[in-house]
């Protein structure tokens, strides 16, 4: 595992201040586990992104959902756009597995559920995903319950980005992507709040590229011509791109939807057209209570909760955190990715291959 | 004027109680003011709805819109939506005034902040239409701020019904419709509440007309042809329905939505199929405070405010309110309303002259 | 089997003619197809429309999603809303089940496009669902692959209605409900067409239970009190309606969605207020050519099909056959319908059990 | 006036080749007229944008609407979203003048078909709006009827760019913006094919602005405070950004707004992070034929048109097109307009004022 970020090429993404890690899991209670499946015939997987460790059925997270581009399959975004909440963790895989996937996290939910002693007949399982089918042998549709279970169990604040779990076969701008994240800290009033993102990638025209402002991609189709018959840069976007926001931000719903619509200005940073054949959809959360104590209502008003709402003075900084996140978790994904050569042969370099040549080409002194 | 209400005909819409006006001003704070134009070549007018007393672009409430149908005119749904608060009274007119009624309620607030010295550069109006055309003269687009300044100056909580402001000129299945109003009180939990609704009425085809169940309008047709050549069904549904709702509960911006979408069903009772030639549009707000006082954030947390969402187990009461509120409403509009003659000669009958005929014949004893 | 309509008893719904079979299927090429489980554990099915025969995944069918309640699980209408096509059959099964029941037409793209040597590595599944857990053990997911399969291979016209595949363990009103469908026939300028509804009813209090406007829940409220003590009235809210609608119709995708929007009145008019707790979700298509053949732009000019758009003046028609069409569907789901007892004991009566006696004592001779 | 566009500092944007005059007029039919105000107390007007020459409410075009950001006070978006047609030329105005606009859309509608002899008792006036008050006086609304037909006489192709029409008292990152205008044109399939945007820019930090990639934004924050202390960089987002997109494209309704839902990318390559307080709104349309004649379908199926849909396989460079022409035309804007002093003193300078020092730095030979 490579697990380099971008900012260990001395780039930086906007202007705000990284959590400690600069991942998702910056938001305190937050965890992702992977599930990978690297085998003869398979570069897959699972990747599970939990808001909290308790029982999500019983302890819902205020959450929404956003469609850049919608030729996709991701499934659990109706009730999230009717209730405005969340109740099982959110799954990432592989397009045709989001069925099996699903239905894992119904037997998940059922599972813990039965343990709590909590009845549960219905649950709406969030999954999103990417199609690794250049990579990945993607007809037995491989990733289901069992591959759901053991990404929970693994999941974890310091996880691995790059080729791992459902990024394990899916691709960026014609080289290797998979999952990458960033997080920003910032005060806001009285308060110091964390947004993070996590993205899975698998979109984008190598000359498209842009890091930070340059033009990378047309050095990558030229390098790539250059080194060898065998490398080829994406000359149509195919793919999808999954974007996972959470943070610990006093939202309503409304609101939480409005930070989701600044993930796009994130992708367009790096290249992106948002093309036609691709599912492009942000998912996410906030930790802050949905039911704040001691709130003064009086227990009698028990028809109510008291929650809090953001003063849409403070939100500007909200919407550059998540923009800034997402444009950096992007470049995440492809830098700590490894090369990745397909089932079938086909080989996805690495950002890291040609980066540092990109750089020393052009990078004033 | 009639203001004879549904109610005084014995019938009963739905199962919860009315308020004590059974109009949308049992909604504490709510109030309603109607200017009517009617001479020689008009039948039309203005009506405004009040949240509170207040200068709401410094007092916003939180609000909602929701389209049924969208062949119409209704301006300031964009901002509604974006940021579910409203800053301006709702105001109903003809289609064709739209803009110089929009322009009323900037010219009201800009003067409302003049007085209590605010600063305003930016005001987002709330104005729906119904197009009275058939009775009215619309050519000359003859209300705007003055009239708009007059129906605020004239709001009070007992206001009438029927052919009166933006409801003088236009018609109801066929027969003289207008403003109607009705309201539903519950108590939640531990909370007492109120929903209202107002409605502007201008659609329907007079066979399809349904009273609790009653196919009152098959009567009305028959009794038409019986009666007159000069009076004669409306065979097409043409027209609009502007629907207003407000109430004091503890609602989210998305729970609000929620409850507007149930408005539909109060339609569907009377006999509407939401014709394409429609806007049928519905808008409203809650009274409840944005911020709640006392509630135990402490002041350094300036930035959010603290606000009540309703625990869902209790909304299911709240759509049947708003559901049966508009379904009476549009037949307050009818029974209020006497009989008019358009500027061209288009008689619009009262429903109450078809009415007592038609239960007489029908109704058990 | 019982296969009563609402028509077995003289109730007309509505002003238009229906097709041959009073069905979905009398639109041209649609087929329908049950796989039902009933065993000790189980009251659950599958049931799946097709709009037509051939590989779907290459010759897709214009569709649309719309949501009127979106507290539920279908999964699919992303894809639906993005690009207004159709590349499944349409499957209705249990809450629980629609992740398996996903993967399950998956299976049958990816064998189908198999048998036609056409390469399908991605293909968005349509489910929607409605909770039987009242009536059947949810927890093992027991509807997957194979019966999806059995459910295509068992497609015909003249399909049943009532207690059948996924309907064998829903409930309406208090009642056995399941699936019911009807059709309306009509000609628009120079051509016929045909709209058809299949309802999947799992909603509704008993209370509530309008039919033709005549009050009849009210009146199994008393009769059931009377009966028995095992028989309850549903006094709340719980459940589903899934809806689909499917024409032959010349609509483009906005106008096929504005017509799936009338759906609501066809509910509203059986006694629903659309609860809480409800994902109450139309899904449809049109069988009408997405390529006019000899449209005359000639063949260079292949960067675009030529396809049709009703005349909007025509569309009022469409509308009422679609409220019409659904409110009767709801209707047949329960004259259709044995009563059933569930694998706990809870017994759902057939509205047939009630229907009589109440039209004994308040019809009109 | 000034006139320079982007590209006459060598500056290209994106890889597709601009039509002739690079603005949205290069779509055969459009026109762009202006009127502006200049006076004592004012630095603001209003711009129209025509589909075509003719009559638009008897010869109504394609078109829709997308909201990115809807702080904003546009009006005619409810009509577009149902019908996805413009019957109205649309109009561009400052914040407080959107009714008196609207009224006057109205008002030219109403003399066009008075003239052709046709009547017309309601039309859907579409106005979009920014809020120049911090250059011009907007408490007088004082655009109105006789400046839209003003502006709708001075239609022409070459229209003027930067501080003129609803551009002339706007802002653009700290620097004077206004209006701003680039197209594309392009080979699909078998046809040849134009599509223009056209801003009204009002947004923006100037910290955030960013050209090619380029961090100018930065260098002038540190400019403005070399050179003097009354210009001040804009330090907080305040304002909104209009954006006109036409062309003559085969698109259907839900095309063409997925096309729109690009123009995001171009705002945020240009620095944008789609601020709280902005209106930022796409408008547009397609003059290619709702009706094509000689279709084949025979004149007797008169109830629906026959009208193309682009093969999506086409579509990726048409959202290529919409993303580079909204980037180049919002620089554009800038580079346009000369530098103005509002009414109370405000400097806003030109982009031209500090772009030359920067390339000079800047960039490589």
């Amino acid at each position: 595992m490579n697990c380099k970020q971008i900012r260990d090429y001395g780039i930086k993404i906007g202007s705000l201040p990284t959590g400690r890690l600069n991942k998702i899991t910056d938001v305190p209670g937050v965890k992702v586990g992977h599930y990978t499946l690297c085998d003869e015939r398979h570069r897959t997987g699972v990747t599970v992104i939990l808001p909290h460790e308790g029982n999500l059925f019983t302890n819902k997270v205020t959450a929404a959902a956003h469609v850049i581009n919608g030729f996709g399959k991701t499934c659990g975004t109706v009730q999230l756009d009717e209730l405005g909440s969340l109740e099982t963790p959110i799954a990432l895989t592989s397009t045709l597995n989001v069925g099996k996937v699903a239905d894992g996290l119904v037997g998940l939910t059922l599972a813990r559920c039965s343990e709590d002693g909590v009845e549960c007949t219905s649950v709406n399982a969030v999954v999103g995903e990417n199609n690794d089918a250049s990579m990945s042998d993607v007809s037995d549709r491989i990733i289901g319950e069992a591959e759901v279970f053991a990404a929970v169990e693994a999941a974890c604040e310091d996880f691995d980005e790059g080729d791992v779990g459902a990024g394990k076969g899916t691709f960026c701008y014609g080289l290797k992507g998979g999952i990458g994240s960033a997080s920003r800290v910032f005060t806001l009033g009285g308060g110091k709040y964390t947004l993070g993102a996590l993205v899975q990638t698998n979109f984008g025209v190598t000359a498209d590229l842009m890091i930070a402002g340059m033009p990378v991609g047309e050095y990558i189709v030229s390098e790539m011509r250059r080194r060898s018959e065998d490398i080829k840069p994406a000359a149509v976007d195919r793919g999808s791109v999954m974007i996972v926001i959470g943070c610990d931000l006093p939202l309503s719903e409304i609101q939480l939807r409005r930070v989701f619509r600044r993930a796009v200005i994130g992708l367009a940073r790096t290249g992106s057209y948002v093309g036609h054949g691709s599912g492009d959809i942000v998912l996410g959360f906030t930790t802050f209570p949905r039911n704040l104590d001691n709130s003064g209502k009086g227990d009698e008003h028990n028809e109510y909760r008291v929650t809090g709402a953001l003063d849409d003075r403070y939100i500007e900084t909200v919407f550059r955190a998540a923009a800034e996140s997402v444009e950096e978790a992007v470049l995440n994904s492809m830098t700590a990715a490894d090369r990745v050569v397909g089932y079938s042969g086909k080989v996805l370099c690495s950002l890291n291959e040609f980066l540092p040549g990109y750089l020393a080409l052009n990078r004033k002194e």
